[in-house]
């Protein structure tokens, strides 16, 4: 089994995750700041692919035309030193208390605009140093006093700024793909476009819709107790998986943003199975940090842990489609299910409500479904 | 304020909801059959339009043609000596055995052939009596166990079943939409199409979108801890809502089906309020039941207390729109955010760019939240 | 209907309530520091009866003994002003990253010891400025990796520090007692002590068990989807509701600190009425904060709201004690359930084993439950 | 590795949980009734321990004395030929409509006086086949409309009712331990007693408080969201945990009653490690039943399923004491926690508020979590 990572497994971390410096609703920092190279460098050390970023998480929201230059030639370097890539890009439309009340959706005519100012900015940014994928996350479009905005006017703003950001990128010749990022809640009370079907949902509706995917992220998901596995494969079936959050979350809580699969192992087999299985070949990006207790050594070990865990989740896939039991149960379980629907046709439906069956025959085939999760079980044990 | 519900109120209840015998995981049975005769009859009498069935509420899964023959033309009788229609209705697709692994995205080819058959006669009897809305609530199409089923596939396939069944309906000359209506989980570990924004990113992706829609349910949104208002916006403003399923429920827990604003006050006043101006003119259909600890007088009890409180949360609504301390703080919430955005030229995107925002001034808008809601809490309260 | 409060009411808030800032895990402070001695004016002006605070949210964590007592002075000059009182005090054992792993449960004995410190000093100021209830929240008392924690260890760690703590009120003379609070998770991902019932349970285990009750608060019950009155009622039954904390929370979600029953209209109004009917007379401690979007105005319209919202149920309460029809129904359904057991003698058990039971006449007693409810939310709705 | 399951592991079963027959509330019954017979000497061929019940598992409610006499005859038999124990029996207290409003809480006295009719007489079948712990569920004692009840008054009833049965067992001289069993919902709106903690709390409030202990549930905690291994462990350490019931579930919903960590494998590692280590010795009984979508051979699927898993989760707490990684990183993070706190004493006191900490140096400490729990991560999986 190997379980050493190289960038050809294409994992990627953000800056905000190795760099994130522990501080949460209740307790300040414990970790000093990580410099965006020397994380470049770490993680290429550790196997990774490439590194993410918001805007601020690289240049400062103040910082002059200088010091921007600065900073990106920096990071440049050590990108360039090191074979990392950045394949993705976002805009930190959050942390400043000017998005407050929202970004694109703000009441704000002014807001709006200096959300869209800001974007086109940092998508500048991201293409200047190589991202192919742009991700939205509207943390802070939602609302805990309904009464104060409209959802549907939201919805509308919402899809004002994507269609004026994607002819933006077609206007700039950037080769970018958009991949719209879903949470249910927090900072919100209530976020607008609470799981990632609500943007498969919306992106039909935009002008450019081909350029638009979606970004799901296990934990967003998983706190509102929905299975990621399914919403993944949505996702996949409706070919709109354009870049995926993995980390993990145990469901109705506070956004943990744990390491890969340290505690949903049975869930998270199956969604590397599904991504390993799908042809899906983008970034596998870790969207999670260490534990507050943890110092910087601690971040490299999280790190290591959440590509490890990945690898043996993908051994463990290779496993099952190997295993004589699995798949000679799976035979069993799928015999008679096998050929589409036939079409439609009058003469089809005429047969089918004239045809009899035999319910009770029907209902008593077997399928050995506690068997072969055992056998799962045993698998992902090691047994 | 009047609180005696009318038919042009378009108040309908499930032949199942007012039928509820009280049966649950852990109990028996403890209200005799309602005769579906007799609950058309007493709803009528309590003011309601409409009445609602699955199939087999009506016509056991097991009769003959004579006795169905004989149940319809007794329900008929009813529905003409009353005048209570039935908008819509809907196949049972979940309690028989045959359907436990599944009915459209079973693994057996004969199953889902047989939830053809079935669901075709029951759009037989639908029409037949009036229904002009299908439903769809795919309550067995889900797993425990990941391993035995493809989630791809079981989209696959449900797609299959309803571009067949929108052929039958144009084919048969119905004048029928389908709505579909999404469950997180219960009965199954994981349902598929877990939430109405899943259904509302399946339907563009069928043969003839525009015949299908949703059909979102209160509890079945609120079991997921989701914005029901949100969810009903997003239908709303995609052209998407065809039916709705008013009930109430506490988060995170089995689905319990409760009189409609029984605990929800504030997000269900919301929810009115979204409906009533929407222009949304369909049923207004109650899927709720009796606590088990009620006798058939309480059954009544709870049907027109379901009217009830919709009737007071729209005339509640009528006074936000009226309440001057309300809209004077909307207004000034809302000042400069009017405007739709400019749309995109490159000319606007370099102007955009280059824009200097004074973010501490923009950050530093009054948004009265606190006292808004406070006023939409003593509106609520009667105060 | 009286709103407007008085101290009578004996309506509290933490200095670290309206002095929230409105920092959040994604975004920066929105609101300037607020300084105590203001904050004391301004809910005096507003009808406060008193202010509560963690020893830091008054003397920094770094003060010298010089700015303490300025400070101190300065904060007792304004209670004496205002006639405002300081009935309860509490440690912040979670915000410094001395902390991250707990306090009193920490593995490292001279955090442990640094705790007790800390706590004692924390004590001593809080009963200067008047005190008599002192609040424990083992905020940090928890766990991410059970591997790295021994949970029984835990609670002995636990139980060590507050009988050394009880004992070293007892021999400074405080006439204190101890609340301790509950929460299941946020910030650590599980907390120890996860529910009220769990520091119940402990309380009986301490050397000094009279000294020690609890100080529930709504947001944590709610978190893990418990019913907060049902919460509060044992707690009370068991002699030991020394202090409540009043705020709002959506089930199953990060905790939001929410304006009093700004969600939970019905439970909340169940929890007034059984404060008031319980004879409990301590403070109706607001533990909650204005939204993030807010300035400070908007903190005093989040303070007025919370009490006024109280006033409301409580008023409410009344209205409920004296409806006819509400009172009408409970004694029909209270009918046969006077009397206590008679006590456990021989020949009582076996005269009962002996009866006869028609279970039959026994279920079919009404319970009109759905009315009753009915009546609850019309009375609330103000219909 | 073991993994065959013998007597001498204490593995226990339900009647009602290989017999359960697959209803549901949107489903009928998929599989025939089981012969309780049959079920002990199936489970005695896989390795099982014994077998309990509630009274009407065995015995149907309205059986005659000379049913009953030939029911438990044949039952006793089949016991004696197998070997297999009874550790345990209880009351079904749920399913009749009798019990549609609660048992030992119900207004009508006469449901309160057939409620303790009904133990009793479970209790003397239960102790003439053996049983050792009797358990409480109180799976009614609750409800949906909190204006209707009193919960104080609940507890004083339950109390009366355990009381009167604590007192029943000495004076027939049985040798059992009661142990109270929680559940936070389902079927009820909301359960009195709603967590094992709070029958922690209630037990010191009995006559006969050493007779009485608790029975968690893992899926009952965890409905809330809890931290089952947590919840044991304070259970053990008040020396309170007389039985427990073994399943999974996930977080947030329905009652599931999984096969035995077939979801969280994780937190039912620890468990297993919690039991072992604490030297519990009483049966580990799983409170679960097999899928829906089962035969009968899949009932003994999942039974075995249970007691393997069980199994592997033993020898993996095995080798996490013997991990030499594992035990080297727990050395060093309790370095530094050994030895109790040093006893109150008004110099130590003074002592301790007067010594100096140096908080930076406390909180750089390193703590790594991260890794270890990674070691686990491994472990589990098998690498």
């Amino acid at each position: 089994m190997r379980l050493t990572p190289t960038p050809s497994d294409k994992f990627t971390f953000g800056l905000w995750t190795v760099g994130n410096r522990g501080r949460d609703p209740f307790g300040e920092f414990v970790r000093p700041p990580l410099d965006p190279v020397r994380a470049v460098r770490r993680l290429a050390e550790l196997g990774a692919y490439g590194v993410n970023f918001h805007d601020n998480d690289l240049v400062p929201i103040d910082a002059t035309a200088d010091e921007r230059d600065r900073i990106v030639r920096d990071f440049r370097q050590a990108l360039d030193a090191t074979g990392m890539t950045v394949p993705m890009a976002t805009t930190n439309l959050f942390t400043d208390p000017v998005f407050k009340d929202g970004a694109f959706t703000s009441h704000d005519a002014d807001v709006r605009a200096y959300a869209l100012h800001k974007t086109m900015r940092a998508m500048d940014l991201g293409v200047e140093l190589g991202a192919k994928t742009y991700v939205f996350w509207g943390g802070r479009e939602g609302a805990e006093v309904d009464a104060a905005k409209d959802p549907i006017e939201a919805i509308k703003r919402f899809r004002d700024a994507i269609n004026f950001l994607c002819k933006y990128a077609r206007d700039q010749k950037y080769a970018l793909r958009f991949a719209l990022e879903a949470k249910p809640n927090e900072p919100r009370g209530d976020i607008y476009f609470a799981t990632t079907a609500s943007y498969l949902a919306f992106i039909p509706t935009l002008d450019d819709p081909d350029m638009v995917g979606v970004n799901p992220e296990v934990a967003h998901e998983q706190m509102a107790g929905l299975n990621v596995y399914h919403v993944v494969a949505q996702a996949i079936e409706a070919g709109k998986l354009f870049h995926i959050d993995l980390n993990d979350q145990k469901p109705g809580r506070f956004d943990q943003d744990l390491r890969f699969a340290s505690e949903s192992i049975k869930p998270l087999f199956f969604l590397v199975k599904l991504l390993e299985d799908s042809g899906y070949d983008g970034p596998r990006h870790f969207d999670a940090h260490a534990y507050r207790t943890e110092d910087e050594q601690g971040v490299w070990d999280f790190a290591c842990g959440c590509m490890r865990t990945y690898l043996i989740l993908k051994e463990k896939a290779q496993q099952f489609r190997a295993h004589a039991g699995i798949q000679a149960l799976l035979s069993e379980i799928r015999e008679g299910g096998e050929g589409g629907e036939a079409p439609y046709s009058s003469q089809r439906a005429r047969e089918l409500k004239a045809r009899n069956f035999d319910r009770q025959a029907l209902a008593s085939r077997r399928l050995p479904y506690e068997r072969l999760d055992q056998m799962v079980v045993d698998l992902l044990l090691g047994v």
